[in-house]
Formats: C-alpha cells, sequence, structure tokens
C-alpha cells in the first residue's frame, strides 16, 4: 500500500512493519502501469534519483542501491573460490546483473524473472541499473523461477534470488519447495543468496528462512546491509552452501575490482556476518530448533 | 520539524535529510511542553511504545533505544581497561546512565543535562530509561556541557556526550572548541564517545566531527549501531582516546554482564567498527587531510 499526498510525498504502508512507515519525497511520476503480476510505478524524487514501487513497496532508489545489489552478489560470489554459471531469479530491474558484470570468472549469467515489464520499465528508464542486461554473458528467460531452476540439474555455483517480500508475486521464492528445488540446481559446491528480510524489523520471517536453509544446506549464513531507503534502513541476503563458508570470502577481489565497489569490501563480508546480540540469540534459537519445524 | 496528520502519524521532517521523512503512529500525546531551551513532546506510539521528539526530532522510541545506548555506552566503556569515573554530557532521558549501572568497575557517574525539563518527563513518563537515575553513583548538574568540563581537569576515564543534532541546544557540542575541552577534563588513558550522527547520510558532519577528533587525539575511532527509528535507520558513535585502542575491547563483558546486554557484544565492538567501502574512503579522506582544516 502507498499513498502520495497533495504535496508531493510518497509513503509506504507496510503491514511487515506496522505504525512506522517511510516517506519519499516525488518529482514525477514516470510511468504507471499494471502487469499481469502487479502495480509497477517508476518515479523521478527529489533527492533520491529514480524509484521503483511495486505494490506500493519501495523496491529501490537510485541513492542508495549499491548497497543491496553489491551485498547480494559479491557476498555469494567472493564466497565461492571460482563460480562459472550463476542464475538470478527476479532481480528485473537488472543490478545485480550489474554486479555480477564484474566478476571475469564468470561464463554464463541466465536472468529469470517472472515479470517482463519490470525488465521493460527499467531498460527504457533506469539505465544506471539495467546497463546490467547489456553484458554478452546474460541470457534473459521470462518465466517462474521455481519452475525454471526443475529443468537445471547440478548446474549452478551461485543462484541469486532477488525477490520482493513475500506478499504478491514473491511469495513462493520464500518457502522450503522452491529451496529444496535450487538445491538441486545447484553444482558440487554450489550456493545460494536471497534477499533475506531484516533481523531487526521481522524477526519471525528471518527464523523461518534461516531455518528452511539450514534444514537443507550443511552451512548456511545472513548478512546485513544498511539500505537507508528500506523500513527501518536495513536487510539481509540469507546464504546457504554446500561446501564453502560464507561468513567470509573464499579470495579477494583484485585492486582493479575493489575500486568498482561502493559498499562490499572483503573485511565488511566478515563484519556483516556479525550480528548485535539479540539477532545471534535469534540464530543460535533457529539453529537448536527442529529442522522439520521450518517450511 | 514535525506533524501530526488526521490520522495520528507523526512525520518527521529533517532539513539535514532532505526529501526523505519517517513516520510513526501515535496513539496519544503524553506530554507537550516548552522548555527554556526547546519544544518537548512525549507521545504513547501504536506499536513503538513511548516515543521522546525534542524540537520535532525523534530522540528515541522505547521498541529501538536499546541499540543506541548500548552501543554509545560500552564500546567506550569496554575500550577502557578500568573506568571508574565517568561524565554524561546531555542524555537527560537516562538511557546512558542505565547502561553504565550495569558496570562494576565504576564508582562515580555525573551526568551534566542543560535541559531539567527533559529529565523531569522522563522520571515521570518514562522508567525504562529513567530507571538509569535511581543508581546511587549518579549525580545530576543542570548545566551547560561545554562549561561544566572547564572545572573538572584531567578527572574523567570516559566523557559520553548523549547530544541532539547539530541544530537547537545541541549544536555547541559538535565544536573543536567543545572537543579540546574534554580532553582535559580526561584522566591518563581517557576515551570520549560522542553521537557521531550517519557516515551514510550526513557525511559532511561525520567527517567534520572524526576530523575534529582525529585532530586532538592519538586515536580515533567510529562504530555504527542500527536504529530503525532514526533517519536512514543508523548512526555512529564517534570515539577519541588517549592510549587505548577503541575499534576492539580491551576486556570481556562478564557471562552475568552479557546476558543483559540486548545489542553490544564482544565481537559486535569489533565489526560495527568496519565501514562499507565508501564510509572506509570518507575516514580515509580525513586521515590523510590537514588536520586544521576542521572546526
Amino acid at each position: 500500500m502507498d499513498f502520495v499526498n497533495c504535496e508531493g510525498w510518497l509513503t509506504e504502508l507496510d503491514d511487515m512493519w506496522p505504525g512506522k512507515a517511510l516517506s519519499i519525497q516525488v518529482e514525477k511520476e514516470i510511468c504507471h502501469l499494471r502487469s499481469p503480476f502487479q502495480d509497477i510505478r517508476l518515479f523521478e524524487t527529489t533527492d533520491c534519483g529514480k524509484m521503483l514501487v511495486l505494490d506500493g513497496m519501495i523496491q529501490f532508489t537510485e541513492y542508495d542501491e549499491f548497497a543491496y545489489q553489491e551485498m547480494m552478489t559479491h557476498v555469494p560470489m567472493f564466497s565461492h573460490p571460482a563460480p562459472e554459471k550463476v542464475l538470478v531469479i527476479g532481480g528485473g530491474d537488472g543490478g545485480i546483473l550489474r554486479e555480477l558484470a564484474k566478476h571475469d570468472t564468470v561464463k554464463e549469467i541466465d536472468i529469470c524473472e517472472i515479470d517482463e515489464e519490470v525488465i521493460n520499465v527499467c531498460r527504457e528508464h533506469v539505465p544506471s541499473l539495467a546497463c546490467g542486461f547489456d553484458d554478452p554473458r546474460v541470457n534473459i528467460h521470462i518465466a517462474d523461477g521455481s519452475e525454471f531452476i526443475k529443468s537445471h540439474n547440478s548446474y549452478y555455483d551461485v543462484i541469486i534470488v532477488d525477490s520482493s517480500d513475500p506478499i504478491g508475486p514473491g511469495e513462493a521464492l520464500f518457502h522450503k519447495a522452491f529451496y529444496a528445488g535450487m538445491k538441486q540446481a545447484l553444482n558440487d559446491g554450489g550456493i545460494i543468496a536471497s534477499q533475506g528480510e531484516s533481523f531487526f524489523l521481522h524477526p519471525e520471517v528471518f527464523c523461518n528462512l534461516l531455518g528452511v536453509v539450514r534444514s537443507l544446506f550443511p552451512i548456511c549464513g545472513y548478512s546485513f546491509m544498511l539500505v537507508p531507503t528500506y523500513p527501518g534502513g536495513n536487510i539481509g541476503v540469507c546464504l546457504g552452501s554446500l561446501k564453502h563458508k560464507v561468513n567470509s570470502p573464499a579470495r579477494r577481489p583484485s585492486a582493479e575490482q575493489q575500486s568498482k565497489f561502493n559498499y562490499y569490501t572483503p573485511e565488511l563480508h566478515q563484519a556483516s556476518a556479525v550480528l548485535p546480540a539479540f539477532g545471534q540469540r535469534l540464530i543460535d534459537k533457529v539453529m537448536a530448533a527442529d529442522p522439520n519445524s521450518f517450511n
């Protein structure tokens, strides 16, 4: 749910964050359409560049999207010693693709986005993210991610799930069946990374997701990042791994790579996995619980 | 600046954060008065407990104040091997005092708050924070902190500045003269900690403050914490030290102490000093600049 008041402030009302709301001042609406899946609005804001809003929820602003895209991409990528085949599920704005393009080891990048209109809007109006589609290694698949993975057994080194919240078209991407599907689509030593919500704002969603991953993968983890224009200003990446640890990098970026990053560093990779005391207690509780109690 | 709309949402409009605003749904206003220094409003909110608003800026909500109070207190306290005499400047809500009371090494806690009305409102209505005033080691001084420190030479082991933003009564607490005064009020090996704003939202304020501290203290540092009801969801503690390092603890909390903390851990002490790439680049720039260019 969202509304724009007479003075041009868009306010995001979030059932997952009751009694609190973030407002962004908009200059103009660039486009507004309804796809078969969701309501899509793109705004020019006064201070945050372009802003994409799906079903009333802010997906990115150009001001701070780098934090999310870099951590969602580089934490799993640098946890893997040599990722060659990568799948992005969701991520129709192209931001994750833009970050993947900075990895020379990668030979093939598949993106599976259910809503072609999101891609079209971003390619037409938001080149700062959609430039990711220009990489020749990218193949676009317009399909349901949970179906797509069924036809790819033991194939990918890294799968990144760039989903919206578990309300609307992203809902299926938070269930155990989907994570089991991703596991079988992974190559030996593969790693999955998914939008892990905020442990601070949505402890129940966080715990269930971590519990699902923990019940399927020998190694799991969670790293948080600061994104001022998300509710509460933080969100995380939830990680499942068949072999490699995920709370520290397997290799360092080259100096040239690092110069292209505004958020990720190898030191931050480690630091972002260290949660405040109450967050660590949530993790301890998940680890001690019956693995079958999550779905 | 703030306003409450007809549906009971208080929106915080911040000149330091243009084009963005946080709104909190309020149930009722508990009290509203004007002190000689500022406009003071206390609300009961729908989902965040009690909320103090000074001159239109949210100072705390009971939902997430622990993150701020714990990091402002325990980062400098555990960086010091044996702090006995502590001064709090500002902090009239009592939250920092509540955290200091968890330290057995401490013999004397002075608090110097300029606005007695803030203390009165919190002692009457917000026992969850103002319980800090009940500790017998606490002495209350109603005075201007920048004057108070002049009569205390080489006295304190730790000084904590719990100020509002550099607009209004907190303004003097962001200048070099005040930091020089705090330095001379410190005992050998003393440490100061001050509300350090957000490196993400207010890079100029962050850089100037860090530059001031760096120009006066042999060791300086900055740790950030997540506070969802502050603009952008993060803020930091700026640290200056005469001898001890501040980016890792000099000693660990006892098991009993740790069980009382919801945010601080020794591991997080270290991790919270690791900033994203763009934040580290800001620090590098401050360190390379002429120390006299900050005031």
